[in-house]
């Protein structure tokens, strides 16, 4: 499988993140695994994107385990683990670097062709299929 | 199980909610679920965070079944699926009124207590256990 | 001056939109004002859109009165103050409908042509300009 | 005037932070003012904070001058430009560090004790006042 389609992604907490608890937003979670996604795949998003092809969250999950406060360090570490026909699962870890997890979460991704109005099957540039 | 428990909000769609593929953000679907769920449970939310006791999120996960245009109507179905000893679920159904689903979703709620700095078992006013 | 380019629009305060203090973020203030003026814009968004013109934000400014509390009702009343060649002015009040003031501010609006690649004269349609 | 008080900070664009229109949102340069100021007097502000008071908004303003994409690099330059005794003001320029303004802002500070229920006078250690 693609090295180059995983990586750890440095995400900047910003002060609106929190909410009234004092801690990041349960859905800003889900903004940060966007965040490392795309800077993950930006180049590859682009190059989709100018053939008419959106890539599209179909299921997101999250398993929250520690609250993020504004001053704390946090990584995205992304990984694809499971690449089918026509989805492919990303897994990522949210953590300070130094042991201490945050969160753990998945988005299963699919292809959707603006041209086509449905989706379509995985591109191969994309993400590699195994055998 | 407590029928105040659940209940059928509007959510009010923002520009400010969609993204560069002009659909409501992945991610605000959470904050969906979140203003709902405030919405439905805010006189109890503020009564135990009086006893500061604090609800949070220990799992969160959404199905996307179609996207949400800016001028889409928006009604979020809240429902207490699951209440265990220190946690409960809620089940959530985006929808527009007239069968279309845009979204399924589930959050595992745990109550925190602030003075002793841990989760703990879910006070009988907030749901009701059954049997 | 169009009497439909007026209007007042009630704002839903979301959970999501307090910050660390327990009030409404002082960004999110500018998303009320857009949620407001595109509600009350639509259909001429819309068409507008189809033409290619965006209506932009050429300068915002908002003096803060009174902090937003998540249960307050917040209504946006929008008045068009100002209408010149190649941008318009939008006066907004935030207020609870009952004589508080949260905010007042103002946003200058322009139109971008995307096919020109500039700003172009506002189309008598959007706005009307006096005498 | 200190010194310490002004500073460049770097802004990390998301994807969440674009529109419909394939930018970034116009209420979202006010968070990316907010993420800069925070990083400035972020040891400020907890010091602050642990005696009861709000480092609170009281006016803001911004010119956008150009739209920021994706890939764009975001510099916030604050700088202290007025120093009163019940508020100050913070000058913001946005720009790609190699000429480009993407806007240009302002904001009026004042602090708020929360004990005491009202703003009070800017604290000498927060920022200076000259003569």
């Amino acid at each position: 499988m693609s090295q180059q389609a995983t990586g750890s992604i440095p995400i900047e907490v910003r002060f609106a993140d929190l909410d009234a608890y004092g801690h990041v937003n349960n859905a800003v979670y889900f903004t940060y695994l966007e965040t490392a996604r795309t800077r993950l795949f930006i180049d590859r998003f682009l190059a989709l994107k100018g053939r008419g092809l959106l890539l599209l969250v179909a299921r997101a999950e999250c398993d929250y385990q520690n609250p993020i406060a504004l001053n704390d360090r946090v990584i995205a570490d992304v990984e694809i683990e499971r690449v089918g026909r026509s989805s492919f699962d990303l897994a990522y870890t949210l953590h300070d670097g130094e042991g201490k997890t945050y969160a753990t979460a998945r988005t299963v991704m699919v292809c959707f062709d603006t041209g086509l109005g449905r989706t379509v099957e995985v591109p191969g540039e994309l993400v590699k299929r195994e055998g």
